[in-house]
C-alpha cells in the first residue's frame, strides 16, 4: 500500500464523516483493491482515525502501513465478521449491494454499534476518475490485448473453433505480461459474429464468415476491453462491407461524442443516429429504454460506472475511461461488432484518448 | 429439462410446503441449473403448482417444460424481482446466503407476499447426493483431466513457467470435451509445490523440483477435481521420496475412511492419525478447528457439501462425490499434495469409487 492508496481511503472517510458513519466496511473486492492496492485483501475497516485489513493468509505484507493495520484471518472465519468485531461507534456502514443477508446479519451480530447503514456505491463513485498512474496501466492492458490480437491474425484461422481462438487469446496476452484475461475472449464466427453476449463455443470458422473477437488484459488489476470484426477469406462481400461500414461510422460517432461534460446518454444515442439514418431498424421506446447502452466504465472491473446508457443522467469528468462499443447482427447471417476503450480528456489535451490502437478497417484474413 | 429437473422440483416443493412456505425463490446459480437444467435461467420461481424461470435471454427451449414456464428478462432487470412480481401467497423463500441485501429488499418490494423467510441451504442440501447420471458426468470429468494430465506429463516440463503449463492443461481438457476448466489449474513448483492454495506463477520449473499440479474439468455442468505431485529430473532425493510416502499413505487412510454412515470428519481424522505416526508436526487444538479439512463435496460446484472438516457433524450418504486431499509443505523447500474425487459407495458395491484414476506414484519427469 503506498500513498496514493492512503490518501483515497482519506477521501472515503471524509465522504463517511459527511454522512454520518464513525466507520466503513469494504467488502466489494475491487473497492478494497482500490483503497488498499493489495489483491489479498478480503475487506477492509475504516475508522475516523485509522483501517484494518484483513487478508486470508499472510501477505508479506508491513502489519501496518498508511494507517492500515493487517490482521491475518483464520480459514472457516468471514473477514467481514472479524473487522467487525473490532468496529467501535453508533453507525457503520456497509456495501448492502455486495454483503448477503446472510453476512449482513453476522456482521450486525458482530459489530458493537447501534445501526448499520448502506454505503451504497459510495467507493465505487470515487473509482469513477482514474489517476494517472491507474490510466497508464489500462494503456498497457489495451497494449497487450492489440499484440494478442495482432499475432493471432497472422496465423491460420480457418478451420479452428471459436473456443481454441479465445484461449490461444488469453495464452498470448499472458505470454505480453497481463496478470490474466480481462474476461474470457469471446470469438464469434458466422452466424455468432457481431454479437456482445456471444461466448466462445465449437463452431469452426469457415471461409467467408465474418468473425468478432472480443478480448481485454488484465494489468496490474486493470482492464480494458476491445472488439472488432474480420471477414475471413480473400474479400468481403458486399453486404458484409456494407454492415461494416455503418457500424464503422455509429461506433467512430460514440467515441467522438465522448466530451468532459457531456452527458452519460450522448455518445448512445450519437450512435443511433448513425445507424437509423443508415436505414438500421431502431429498437422501439420501451427496447431503447431497456437496451445495455454503448458501453460503460473500465478500472479494476469490466462495466464499472459510469454505464453509457440512452437513459443514463449524469456528466463525463476527466480522466474516466470508458468502453464504446457497437454491433448490428442478421439472425442466421452473423454481424459487424466494433469496440473500443477511450479515456475521456479535454478537447484542449485532443479529446478521448484511445487505448485499444488495433485497426478497426474490415480486414480479410 | 427432463423428467429428472422436474422431480427435483417436486422435491424442493414437498421441502417447502412442509416449511410452511407458499414459494420459493432461487437465485444460486448451481441450485437454478440443478432444478432446470439449464445455464442460461438466471433465476426460478417455484410455486406449490408450478414454476417460472427467467432467463436472460431466448433460449431455444420451449416456453414451457416440465410445469416450468420461461420468461425472458429485459436487459437492466433483476431476474429475480421479475419473477418475484409473479409471486402470490403469504410467504416466500429466498437464498440469504446468495441475495445482496439490496436485491433482496428489491424482492421484498415487487413480491405481493406477507414477509420473505430464508430458504437456507435447502436445494444444496437436496443437491449432496447426486443420481447415476450426474455421477457418469463427474466420471467424464475425471477422465478428461486424467486424459489432459497425462499428455502433460510427456512434454518437456523444464524451464516452463507454472502459469504455461496450467493454460496448457486448461487447452488440453476442452481438447479433450471439457466444458471449461472446473477450476483455473495450480500448478506449483518447488517451494510452491504441496500448496493447496497456490495459484500458477512465473516460477519456471527447475531440475529437482516437486512439482504439484492441481487440476479439474467440467463437463455439462459437474466439475471433478485431483492434484498430483512429481519430481523433475532423474529420481527424486531421499527427502522428496520420504515426504511423499506419507502424504500418499495419509490420504489413502483417508480414501478408506469414505464410508455410507460414516461421520463427516472420519476422513480428515484419518489422515491426521497417519500424518501423527509419520512424525509430522500436527496443528493445535485451535489450529486444527480452523483448518479446511480434508475435502468437500462436488458436482455443479467445487467445495459444495458436505465439508469433510474435523469438526464437521452429519453422515456419508450413499452417492456422495467428494474430493479427499492431504498435503504436506516444508517452507522454503516445498511439498506433496495429493487429491482425488471419490464417490461414496456401500461396501458391498466395492466401497468409494475412484474418479481420478491418474498413478499417484511420485514420478520422476
Amino acid at each position: 500500500m503506498g500513498e496514493a492508496h492512503a490518501e483515497r481511503r482519506d477521501r472515503m472517510r471524509e465522504r463517511c464523516s459527511a454522512a454520518g458513519l464513525d466507520a466503513a466496511l469494504v467488502t466489494q473486492p475491487a473497492n478494497v483493491r482500490w483503497l488498499t492496492g493489495s489483491d489479498t485483501v478480503a475487506a477492509l475497516l475504516l475508522t475516523r482515525d485509522g483501517a484494518e485489513a484483513a487478508t486470508a493468509g499472510p501477505t508479506g505484507a508491513p502489519e501496518s502501513d498508511g494507517g492500515c493495520r493487517m490482521l491475518t484471518v483464520p480459514a472457516g472465519t468471514d473477514p467481514a465478521v472479524l473487522l467487525a468485531a473490532h468496529c467501535r461507534g453508533r453507525t457503520l456502514g456497509v456495501e448492502e449491494h455486495h454483503l448477503t443477508v446472510a453476512r449482513h446479519r453476522a456482521v450486525a451480530e458482530a459489530a458493537a454499534v447501534e445501526q448499520l447503514r448502506d454505503l451504497g456505491h459510495a467507493v465505487e463513485q470515487l473509482r469513477t476518475v482514474k489517476d494517472e498512474e491507474e490510466i497508464s496501466c489500462l494503456r498497457i492492458a489495451g497494449e497487450i490485448a492489440d499484440q494478442a490480437l495482432g499475432e493471432l491474425l497472422e496465423s491460420i484461422l480457418i478451420g479452428r473453433t471459436e473456443r481454441h481462438l479465445a484461449m490461444e487469446l488469453e495464452r498470448r496476452m499472458v505470454d505480453h505480461g497481463a496478470d490474466s484475461a480481462a474476461f474470457p475472449p469471446r470469438v464469434g464466427a458466422g452466424d455468432h459474429s457481431g454479437r456482445a453476449d456471444h461466448s466462445s463455443g465449437d463452431r469452426r470458422v469457415e471461409d467467408g464468415d465474418f468473425l468478432t473477437v472480443a478480448l481485454g488484459a488484465c494489468y496490474r488489476g486493470y482492464r480494458a476491453s476491445a472488439t472488432r470484426t474480420f471477414v475471413v477469406g480473400l474479400s468481403p462481400a458486399d453486404w458484409q462491407s456494407e454492415l461494416h461500414r455503418q457500424v464503422f461510422a455509429a461506433q467512430r460517432a460514440a467515441r467522438e461524442a465522448l466530451t468532459v461534460g457531456g452527458g452519460y446518454d450522448e455518445a448512445d444515442r450519437a450512435a443511433q443516429r448513425v445507424l437509423g439514418a443508415a436505414g438500421q431498424p431502431l429498437p422501439g421506446d420501451a427496447a431503447m429504454a431497456a437496451r445495455e447502452g454503448v458501453g460503460a466504465g473500465v478500472g479494476l472491473e469490466i462495466g464499472e460506472e459510469p454505464h453509457l446508457g440512452p437513459l443514463e443522467l449524469g456528466k463525463l469528468d476527466n480522466r474516466v475511461p470508458v468502453t464504446v462499443g457497437v454491433g448490428v447482427c442478421i439472425p442466421g447471417r452473423g454481424g459487424v461488432r466494433i469496440e473500443d476503450t477511450l479515456v475521456v480528456r479535454p478537447s484542449e489535451d485532443g479529446g478521448p484518448e484511445l487505448l485499444t490502437i488495433t485497426t478497426k478497417e474490415l480486414l480479410a484474413l
